[in-house]
């Protein structure tokens, strides 16, 4: 079972810490993060791709959240089928950047959430993924677990539907 | 300059490769490759990043063969807008694949770009990328070649609009 | 289990596709490939992180042909204890190049595998890594397969010691 | 010209945050992070090529930090020669760990740097690599900024020879 320690950067960030990132309100569940060299291309940026996997490292700690897998046994299968981003504006080496996401909607055993990326008050990046709830088989959909449900709900405001 | 040599596996695939692969026709642009083992994550399939990877892998040296950019001094800078996947079904280690591209749109200075995977005759993935065409500066519009706006037409049969 | 269908650029290189790469005797197994956009990096040459992957993607399918693993239950874990790397020329965009491997010396449970990367007829990199062989609990040793040890000796004249 | 702003993670840690994570004496520059989903592979653990992006990712702050470069205009060019990494303990998703660096010799154009890996107090890897320092060109030998020679020294206790 996976824990995410108390620690500023990759904490679920605190409602002060997102305003002062520059993050609009609505937004509930971020982390803080810097462009490494690796992430850039041979255009001296981001590369597009990366910000799939900045999305990617933080809905790994959102799924433990929001109570859907600490990828423990027992837990569901989930699996992106979708995936999608927008590039707003160009990102650079040693940026300093605050990843957030949400769930917008549900169904029984999928969900719909949305990302931003903030830097410097600015919005970089958003991008939307679809993710269903599978048993261990990968195959057979299985209900979302009530408590992510309910985490939705009070949490991010999503609708059922 | 960029130059890609006449080697089977990432030439433009002919018309009897891209069929024989399983390819339907209205692709026109593809390459075979295989699935690596740092492409799989912890679930044991294709991680579902790794196919932006592959559209990418595909988008260079189509905009060579498209006469858009061989990424020398002087071509048109290229900046991915937006990015999609719908994952079809999963992929697994060693697994041999055929990534497919095409354009489907354009105006004066961007495009709409198409992909999809193949494996053994079935859909596994699709793409969709917008793409603008800009100078140096990376933020002035650039009008697309003559030369790209002509084999998105007689190649791909893409439409402007 | 994994298995690598006899298409040219991952299939083992015959001894005429090898030397007609330029690689010189004494090299056996080796693949094809090409220099792709992401594993350049901002100063436009391949990273040299890139080619500790090239030769994870030719170790994995040296595992299969030297008998090793086909990451099939009951086979044994494998897990690399170090790696290095030479860089002797950089790289770029488009260049095909064939990155080859063989083991040079071998114990009862681990072996040293070298690696080399060959472009253009010159040599670009060097590689070398100790691998251990494993339960799976990864953990215990285990001692190398027979057949794997009888592969090493025969095929790359590897010696025990 | 990157700068780094003055956040916990990617800071140089401070002698007393290092302590505290279990780093022995000797080290002066490192920066905390946490394992991430992508840097697991199939067999569930941090995939060896990772740790080489981790000494990456703090190389970089560290060239600016020893006053070697900003990747700015007029800038030395620097080049990795070699790269080595030893692994002591395997490492898994969500730990937390801090990456340490420092050069422990040099020469006019060249130096050594060292890396480990530090968890839960105990040693998790450690690596080495040789970069030269050159002109813009990358070919002709640059020697050493007076700056960071006397940061080696004095920083790190390096020695020249």
């Amino acid at each position: 079972m996976i824990t995410f320690p108390d620690l500023p950067f990759l904490t679920p960030l605190s409602p002060g810490q997102l305003a002062a990132a520059g993050v609009p309100e609505g937004w509930h569940f971020g982390m803080a993060d810097v462009v490494r060299f690796h992430e850039l291309d041979a255009l001296n940026h981001v590369n597009n791709v990366a910000y799939f996997r900045w999305f990617e490292s933080l809905r790994i700690p959102y799924f433990a959240a929001y109570h859907l897998s600490t990828y423990s046994p027992g837990d569901p299968t989930l699996v992106v089928m979708t995936n999608s981003a927008r590039y707003h504006a160009p990102m650079f080496l040693g940026e300093r950047y605050v990843t957030v996401a949400r769930t917008t909607g549900f169904r029984n055993s999928s969900f719909v959430k949305e990302y931003a990326v903030y830097a410097e008050g600015t919005l970089r990046a958003t991008g939307e993924c679809i993710v269903v709830c599978l048993e261990e088989d990968a195959t057979t959909k299985r209900p979302l677990p009530e408590a992510a449900v309910k985490a939705f709900m009070t949490r991010d405001g999503a609708c059922r539907g």
